[in-house]
């Protein structure tokens, strides 16, 4: 047998969109050191005739790799999951598994019905999330004023140091309404926040980055530019830090952070819960 | 005792973000049907003393609630979990659980370390993703042109109907480097899609929506407007349909879809994998 890319080939597998699947089997894969796998996602399985289609996939990468696979399932129809269980692979049942130990503690059934996780059962809530994305994208980088009151938080620090992808992700995955502003050399040389937000001061957090790595950041968009060069990146992030201790202004950096790392810090300072459920 | 807002006070604890421990656990509740939990989500529990605390507020819930929280875990490290244990909940390990079977199939040990999955571990696939953020953004309903040769999908269909939340969410979630291009009545008149589009017939996706979902949203954004009229968007949504279908454009109606839906549909049509690991 040929060398293999891969140790085994993963199967995440759901009668919904997949993504509880992945995201927790990809998590539990991730406690498994140099584990090479090859990773399929099986949305919307949610007939026999799918459900047999996935067992002809999984046997199918069983004989190629001569190993079995990993299916990571998150099916709740017992007819559905029963199909896919006759596949020649290692079947982890993600929800089952639980479910029963709920059952137990909260005397009641679950419904077992077909994934609804991530449908929308909520219109309102749904909507929310939608407008705290809009609201992100139309208050990206200082962009608007007349709204910041309605702000659940607003990013603050130097151009480049990952408000923008922070924002986005706080308000499409928790739906929290997240504005962002730039602090510039100007701002520095007046030694103060930009005007606006003073109103809004109990509602500001500040984003900080290394010098070193927004040098590397800026590079790639304006190359040896004066905005890039690692002295300007110096000035202007350690002035920014002074501003934002002086005017009490909490701070993280982001340097070696994941946005979801900035993003679960954020929400632990301003101690908001998600305005709907979690998305993941 | 007074009747309270909630059933259980639902614990999510994690020594990494508490993303994953929320996503399951929450998708583990939405199985029991009017179930009414208060979400408390405990991230970043990694040392014995922020344990200790845990258990003080778990204790304060289960005596404040008269009823056994539920501890969502996804802690690794055993010395912290076993603190966790100890306070008078339901726990549920979500990790431990599979590791188990996990190394047994496997035949190797986890590393059980401290939860790593949405720390950075690969540089270069964190900055694809923030890449593929920034150009998501950056070709957003149709704004720039140069770059479109090398967006992963191209999105189009009538203003406001999903097209921006989308191509966000394709590229937060899975690295996906998503344009945007609105389908306006001037192409109508024409019955041609924007000429740049041709040449990226292949990466076009096309989003769809019902007149009457479209109206609402529409008047939102400018009520009483010719753009938001029923009789407008029962115009543009039957001429885009049949331009698309003439054209050969995959479509999705987005009317009752959740975003995580359309995206797992769209992933699934262009049959691409995550550029980078899913960071739900």
């Amino acid at each position: 047998m040929t060398a293999l890319p891969h140790d085994r080939t993963a199967y995440f597998i759901s009668d919904g969109t997949g993504i509880t699947a992945e995201t927790f089997g990809m998590s539990l894969l991730s406690q498994f050191d140099d584990l090479k796998t090859r990773n399929v996602r099986l949305p919307f399985t949610d007939s026999p005739a799918k459900a047999h289609e996935a067992v002809a996939r999984i046997n199918l990468a069983a004989q190629n790799d001569g190993r079995r696979p990993l299916v990571f399932s998150t099916l709740a129809n017992p007819e559905i999951s029963g199909i896919v269980q006759t596949a020649n692979a290692e079947y982890l049942d993600l929800i089952g598994t639980f479910v029963q130990r709920l059952e137990g503690e909260l005397g009641r059934k679950a419904s077992r019905g077909v994934g609804q996780f991530h449908r929308i059962k909520s219109p309102d809530a749904y909507q929310a999330r939608i407008d705290a994305i809009n609201f992100s994208l139309s208050h990206d980088d200082g962009q608007q004023h007349a709204e910041l009151g309605t702000a659940d938080v607003i990013l603050v620090g130097v151009s480049r140091c990952g408000k923008t992808p922070t924002s986005l992700y706080l308000s499409i995955q928790h739906g929290i309404k997240a504005a962002n502003y730039p602090l510039i050399p100007e701002d520095f040389d007046r030694m103060r926040l930009p005007e606006v937000l003073y109103q809004y001061k109990h509602k500001l957090f500040g984003l900080t980055i290394t010098p070193e790595r927004l040098h590397e950041v800026r590079s790639e968009r304006r190359p040896d530019s004066r905005y890039a060069s690692l002295e300007n990146c110096r000035d202007e992030v350690r002035q920014a830090e002074s501003m934002m201790r002086r005017e009490g202004v909490s701070m993280l950096s982001t340097t070696t952070k994941s946005i979801e790392e900035i993003a679960a810090t954020i929400l632990t300072v301003i101690e908001m819960d998600d305005v709907v459920p979690p998305i993941v």
